[in-house]
């Protein structure tokens, strides 16, 4: 049976249990191979249809909506007015005020140059306000993203030893980021990141927030030696081993600060209006923080600072790119998990601000859109962008209109870089950690836990593996773990179909599951099966063994034989959406062993695949 | 949504599009979160309810039940008569003569010394007897297995240069692949064979055919440097850049002995009752050819023979085991594949012949007995065995009733193994290669795979890559290869699953895919799509562009708006088996993006799972 014959056995009634003569229905129109491979092609890369506008359009329009296709900036550019704008700098300026101290921060994190956390956030975005179709998406680097980069290329090459070789590893994984994310896109390979599934998303990202703020134990307690590595034991012994180090002045500074932007958070996400409070409270803390190392000089009384940053635009980088020599394989393995995990980032935050606003957000140009940005990105010494979810969040509110919101945001990090870079010398790092631990305490979502705890156990599982595996083992094999527990979920519905024996409920052309329906009663000597899945070679081995089982139970059951011995069996299919030559041999294999069976009373055979409920008469 | 709760989306019927009035189904008794589990892993584990037996038993009765459930000799053993030992006994001698040239032969397949091959048809028959379950299996060394273990070690360890390592890794690969097999029978996770699919075991098997017999040119051309290599080009361009040393002695007796075998096996083919005549030809020839080189001294003709053996039984090889060092990785390795190739082997023919025989093979017991005699036969000089497909079918038609044939089939290798080794002297390699490859032409199976070209075009190039795998890159990938592209068919399957429109068949209640059925009708303002498969999150967002996507068709096609706008759109989830978090949260998005929509006519939104017709009304 091929994919599409199987069609054939469609939910099409019930009524066809009643006698035949009812309706007959005449076999559907033969298709070539060709034809349903095409078909079949379509539906599988191309299921939004991407080229359904084009269709009865002149030429000239063609090549019109062709380059708004790839270019979007050319959809909304020409209707672009003043009004527009005044929303867009508005909410350009508050995105900028809470890039500027992010962007130092996460770059920190990934155990880069401070300076590049800027760059980031100044040649992605004008990228991404030419390719990018979503209006809410707020663009630079993020916190999971930094946290994975950094950890992974720490493994073979040391921050502290070798900086140079470091950065170089950053571009070249950006690179091969922004490739794997363009072909991603190009391929219409997207549903890639579907196997990021919500509950390992969530339990990832709280995983991943925890570590991230275990990390900022370091800048928050002033500890100068501090472990390389990141799971939650040895981090926690080492902040405590190191006691000694611990600078009062640092956790008093840290403490008062996290204080006052969880307090601007809360304030924030009670009263959404109050929007600016916590968007402005990270550069506002910066300020003060620098301002009062300067005048009490805390910088010589245990509080460390940034220090001397240079000043200009990025520099170019694509020299710096490694495409050969010994660490290309970690390289691409850093670019890849990164990779797949900004793009995951990004399209769910494009899509959820889509559907707020109620526009389309094409996941497969999105895809392109961010590779094409951290492809040119890597060249002018950035590392992995993407859409940052809080900081969109913060762009919504403000009321951003379209993507020259985030070309505001770029003018005003490069007034930044051209001019205020000396202002940030005496900016403490204890500063930066509690911004960090504020923004990622909004990655922990308690209520969507619960949420799965009460819809579906096993993904609770798997959300639970994701957290603890990012904890205790690392960031990457947690979220190896949670995806493969669910691929392999996927793998056990089908080599484990369910396996349903129905019976009449009274009074009625309804069959149901009796274990589930009290009042669904058998009908004497007919067994009533049905198969709720595809069947193929993974499950056919378990179908015969199940059915010939159940054939076993109503023979050994007294109070049912008594009524009747078997004659009948039947299989419902109509939960089975495809058979593969495998499964034609089961049902070979079962008529044989039916057959066989000491209680076979006639021996007709009936598989009549037209109809739903398909018949194996003994 | 719980798995078991969405039993509530049974294929009902579709009366219930009828006035609801009708019947109203109570919802299902509730089951707590500990009997669901408990449900779902029985069914997962133990589908065949091994414990069905030893209900309502005394417990003596239930001791004994259990000792024949370990050793099925004690089932059958008491009963055992002299009439079933005079059938025994023949068809125990036929395959003696068929594995004792057989064992020579596998063993220098897998560049073993010969007189391995001849232990390990001697110690993991007897322990086959005790504990296998099958009547008609003739255990041994065979050909893929043989190939793969051989062409494994040699990646790392030169037979040649040595030997004693060799054979240390060969045995110490058997333990590992014995104790896997041992451990996925006790664990219950024999599935894990069934992912080797029909389609992807033809084209493995006749890709090894291919490559078994590119390897015995060697002999058959009477070459002495040839490519230590596998793959078809290397092996081709080895074996005709040394015409030089090509002998025609060698080649016209290869010639002479292959017609004669083909002969045979054709016409044992032809009329099953002369199963004897292929049978007994591997043995006449060895005979034969011994006798012929004897006598013309041949072996100075350039005629390599296999030379001296040693006679006596099985050494012990426990401590020739090695479970440290650094060859434990490839030891591992190497038992996991050829463990799981010959296990295949071994339950596919049990299964086939209990078939065929009407008595039942239970896998996961089967694969303790094979896992526990390979790890005996590691302790005694044997290397990894199963049940042999062509030595099994010869068993068979000779009318073996047991698995007493084994034993004589040993008994009679043991007589070999003690009297009869010095006579192998002056056998001739050349015929042990032609035997080869007898054995191996009938494991192409050519019907068979015109068969998969007719039923699944999909499965059909599944087994191309096995096949071409095998050939030209190596037996492990290739089987590798298959074996993922049959996953990715299933992940497919679920990440793109079908969705269908439906269309009333006029004068009916019955609905069909109106792609398919041409005498199916829209009904005005109606949109019912199909759904078929587990909704989940690998398939979510494919499934919400895909139904968005129906309803901008819906509304482009002018002439079905000329009758009616959309008002409804109905889903048919009746194919649904399961929903997980994320499959939940994909009706919430469509319900938003549907209120959403410009033609929204009214805004109500009935989501009933109990129902198969599920109302999303807009």
């Amino acid at each position: 049976m091929e994919p599409n014959n199987n069609n054939n056995m469609q939910p099409d009634s019930c009524l066809e249990i009643t006698p035949m003569e009812v309706h007959k229905v005449v076999p559907p129109p033969h298709r070539s191979t060709i034809q349903k491979l095409k078909s079949r092609l379509k539906e599988t890369f191309f299921p939004d249809d991407p080229l359904l506008q084009f269709k009865r359009q002149p030429l000239g329009k063609k090549w019109i909506l062709a380059a708004q296709y790839v270019f979007p900036i050319l959809q909304w550019g020409p209707n672009y007015s003043f009004k527009l704008f005044k929303s867009d700098i508005v909410s350009g300026l508050t995105i900028a005020s809470l890039a500027i101290p992010q962007g130092i921060s996460y770059a920190k994190l990934a155990s880069l140059p401070p300076i590049v956390g800027l760059y980031s956030s100044f040649v992605p975005p004008l990228v991404y306000a030419v390719l990018g179709s979503s209006r809410d998406l707020a663009v630079g680097p993020v916190s999971i993203a930094s946290l994975i980069l950094g950890s992974m290329l720490r493994q073979e090459v040391s921050p502290i030893n070798d900086p140079l070789l470091f950065l170089q590893l950053a571009f070249s994984s950006t690179f091969f980021a922004g490739l794997f994310q363009a072909s991603l896109g190009l391929l219409r390979l997207g549903f890639i990141i579907d196997f990021l599934s919500k509950a390992i998303l969530i339990g990832f990202m709280a995983g991943a927030a925890v570590i991230v703020s275990l990390q900022q134990l370091k800048s928050l307690l002033g500890i100068t030696h501090f472990t390389k590595q990141m799971g939650l034991v040895p981090v926690l012994s080492s902040a405590f081993h190191n006691i000694n180090e611990w600078s009062w002045q640092t956790i008093l500074m840290g403490f008062c600060f996290l204080v006052f932007l969880l307090l601007a958070r809360h304030v924030s996400m009670r009263k959404p209006k109050l929007f600016w409070v916590s968007a402005g409270a990270p550069l506002v803390s910066v300020i003060l923080s620098t301002i009062l190392v300067f005048a009490f000089k805390a910088q010589h009384h245990g509080i460390s600072v940034i220090g001397k940053l240079q000043e200009g635009l990025n520099p170019p980088s694509w020299n710096m790119l490694h495409f050969h020599g010994s660490n290309l394989g970690l390289v691409i393995k850093t670019g890849l998990v990164t990779g797949i995990i900004s793009l995951t980032e990004g399209i769910a935050v494009g899509r959820t601000f889509a559907a707020l606003k109620n526009y389309q957000v094409d996941g497969n140009k999105e895809m392109m859109a961010i590779g094409l940005m951290n492809v040119i990105g890597s060249a002018t010494s950035c590392y992995v962008t993407t859409g940052a979810f809080s900081r969109s969040a913060v762009n919504h509110n403000a009321g951003a209109k379209t993507a020259v919101s985030n070309v505001v945001m770029s003018v005003t990090v490069m007034v930044t870089l051209l001019f205020l870079m000396p202002l940030f010398q005496y900016t403490p790092n204890v500063v930066l950690g509690a911004i960090i631990v504020t923004a990622v305490i909004g990655l922990i979502d308690l209520p969507a836990a619960c949420q799965i705890w009460k819809i579906d156990k096993f993904d609770f599982v798997v959300m639970l593996c994701a957290f603890f595996g990012v904890i205790f083992i690392s960031v990457q094999d947690g979220l190896a773990i949670a995806v493969a527990i669910s691929i392999f979920k996927i793998l056990l519905q089908v080599t484990r179909p369910k396996t349903l024996i129905l019976g009449n409920i009274p009074g009625t052309d309804i069959f149901r599951n009796l274990h589930h329906y009290k009042d669904a009663t058998r009908i004497p000597g007919f067994l009533i099966l049905s198969i709720e899945s595809p069947i193929n070679f993974a499950n056919t081995t378990y179908l015969k063994e199940r059915i010939l089982r159940w054939i076993n139970e109503y023979e050994t059951e007294e109070d049912i034989k008594k009524q009747s011995s078997i004659h009948f069996l039947i299989l419902d299919l109509s939960a089975v959406s495809a058979i593969d030559t495998s499964g034609v041999s089961l049902f070979k294999d079962l008529k044989k062993a039916v057959e066989n069976k000491g209680s076979v009373e006639a021996s007709a055979w009936h598989l009549n695949c037209l109809f739903f409920f398909n018949c194996l008469a003994f």
